[in-house]
């Protein structure tokens, strides 16, 4: 068993009519001039950012607006981000979004206190040593980074999509309120769900045994967000449903499930290969197609794990291992399926560029992937290969 | 389903060795003057002592020590201990031990920090407002005061044992290594882990439906300090078990198990009444005696879920909710019993008064206690009763 720190200090409201807090909230704080980060204006057509923006009035608390982060966000929005809030001494950036406007948050609070471009922080070659302070009001469930020490950036003139995880980008207090996920689309509602359910599969398969509790909070929450996530695709107001599913978001990426473990998220990297190179590519989508993919790969390196997965998640109750193993590995693909989840990655329109990807996911077969096994350049083309 | 706040700031540090980390932890924080707290006087038998002293100097920790911490902490020690703490100018109060040890220490942090008298403060009658750090190393999984925001003292010339809920009871820190509790006896074991199940089954049984993600997540850890009891009784340095045991004690109440339903303890309160008038009952045996015996008094009001509690947690596979429900409650006393926990108060040799002990709970007729049904003082009259 490996020893491990946990630390989620965020503090998170959660449930019906928190947003209309953020104000309060950021004055009991003491903070009295914030950056207010967000998507392409849907908050503006709902509503939700009136309900922002009163809420901080109400409560004296200046702000700068920085909208339209958009999905893979992308370094130069956050280059611009830095200088305001330096220019117009932010003491707090606001999220209201989902992971896309977070990470850029994140991003945008740790280059505003640092010397190094943001960038060469994320690819090691600056140093990062402290961070604005980041709230979120959140709008969508996927991407956990409510609670994650996670930021993932696009840098669209290297075509490379990169994260950075440090306990900066731990968000100070996050917004959780399940009814503002009700305008979710179906597509984007699945997404996150294989998102949230990758999140913690990744650390059930990091090559670490004899981590019971560890497994049975894991495999609780995938049971439940499978539940959840059929409710959800027939009834997308679902208060309880939809309430399951942004707790998991939370709770699936902010460590508990990897304790004993390790954070270490293979699948991800494959996908931000794939999503950094063809923008049109949500996240979850692609982690739909890929963790199948890699699944049948790598089951045979652990047998009984796989076969638990299979026994304990997806019910199974075939008594042989392996057939049990791959039973389960085809039940979540199912699953995916039926959440109206590409099955292949010809089903982006996209050519075959394994070769490509897998260069692009070892950063030019510089490094390889760790999971149940080591993947380097030749397997992650051959999981890229399968896929199509 | 109801809104929540979750706040677990507490950064723990878990393993093998880490123990041997604590100077460097607190000079991280920059702190340099502590009281150390501890109990009476194993750890100086065992080394653990020469331990924390070598890294406090190492470190250039200075400290002031207050040892002799009993069971039940007691209201008299936490005010000599708050004197020195503002005589010795202390900024961080370090507990070394289990749950009488961390809430000594964490009443003395708020003692230290407040005009008030502390019994005033628990007793609602003084104000708590800021409260020195505390950080802990963890000997024995049991109260899970190590996440908590919970604090129980005993006030010996009242004959009142009381806890106290705030933020401000939240640890900075906890060094929880699992090798630290081989030498905890079988009996105190067992003791600890009843207390870590109730934890999670007090707010388990909270009357709030339709949590399923916390439901899971509370079956889960059930299921797995079940098992990893079972293993303890026959191998006591068994390091995963412990390890599961341990980390279970934190997640059992440090809030997580009662998001969407409410941190309410309604048998712990029965308890206190009952260890606190008894000084020589400890308080897991006192529980593994209340639990079965108020499921039987209460599981009326809730067959479905005392039911799916059997079903889940204990495998009782009765199709008959109410026979399945009644079953559930007859393994959880048969794995207590197992455990070599007493079953009946007259396992104690103490007399019947029920009487009494409903009086204490009820503060005098004064107050209810919240759980599936409200319990005023016949309730709970009859609930003390039927233990005999």
């Amino acid at each position: 068993m490996q020893n491990f720190t946990y630390h989620t200090p965020t503090k998170v409201f959660f449930g019906r009519g928190t947003e209309k807090e953020v104000g309060r909230i950021i004055k009991d704080y003491g903070y009295k001039k914030i950056m207010l980060q967000y998507g392409k204006g849907s908050i503006k057509k709902n509503g939700l950012y009136d309900v922002i923006v009163s809420s901080l009035n109400e409560n004296g608390i200046e702000f700068v607006e920085m909208g339209g982060v958009e999905p893979n966000p992308k370094v130069s929005f956050v280059r611009e981000a830095v200088k305001v809030a330096r220019a117009e001494r932010v003491e707090l950036i606001l999220a209201v979004g989902g992971g896309s406007v977070l990470d850029s948050s994140k991003c945008t609070a740790i280059g505003a206190m640092n010397d190094s471009d943001i960038w060469d922080i994320i690819t090691g070659k600056g140093k990062a040593e402290k961070a604005l302070p980041v709230g979120c009001v959140l709008t969508i469930s996927a991407a956990g980074s409510e609670m994650s020490r996670s930021a993932v950036l696009t840098n669209t003139e290297l075509n490379m999509k990169r994260g950075l995880g440090s306990d900066l980008n731990r968000c100070k207090f996050a917004i959780c309120n399940p009814e503002l996920t009700y305008t979710v689309d179906k597509y984007q509602t699945a997404c996150g769900i294989v998102d949230i359910m990758a999140h913690t599969m990744e650390r059930y398969f990091t090559p670490f045994e004899e981590t019971d509790l560890t497994d049975r909070l894991a495999e609780g929450l995938l049971k439940s967000v499978i539940e959840s996530g059929k409710i959800l695709m027939t009834n997308p107001e679902d208060y309880n449903a939809r309430a399951n599913m942004m707790w998991a978001s939370s709770l699936s990426h902010n460590g508990l499930t990897g304790c004993f473990r390790r954070d270490a998220l293979a699948v991800h990297q494959l996908e931000h290969a794939l999503s950094g190179e063809f923008d049109h590519i949500a996240h979850g989508a692609g982690l739909a197609v890929l963790f199948p993919a890699w699944g049948r790969y790598v089951y045979k390196s652990n047998i009984p794990r796989f076969a638990q997965f299979a026994r304990r998640v997806w019910d199974v109750t075939e008594e042989d291992d392996e057939k049990a193993a791959l039973l389960g590995i085809e039940k979540m693909a199912e699953y995916f399926a039926s959440l109206g989840m590409p099955t292949r990655l010809s089903d982006f329109g996209i050519e075959n560029v394994a070769e490509r990807l897998a260069d692009l996911c070892t950063f030019g077969k510089s490094r390889t992937v760790e999971s149940q096994i080591t993947l380097g350049y030749d397997e992650i083309k051959d999981i890229f290969e399968s896929c199509y």
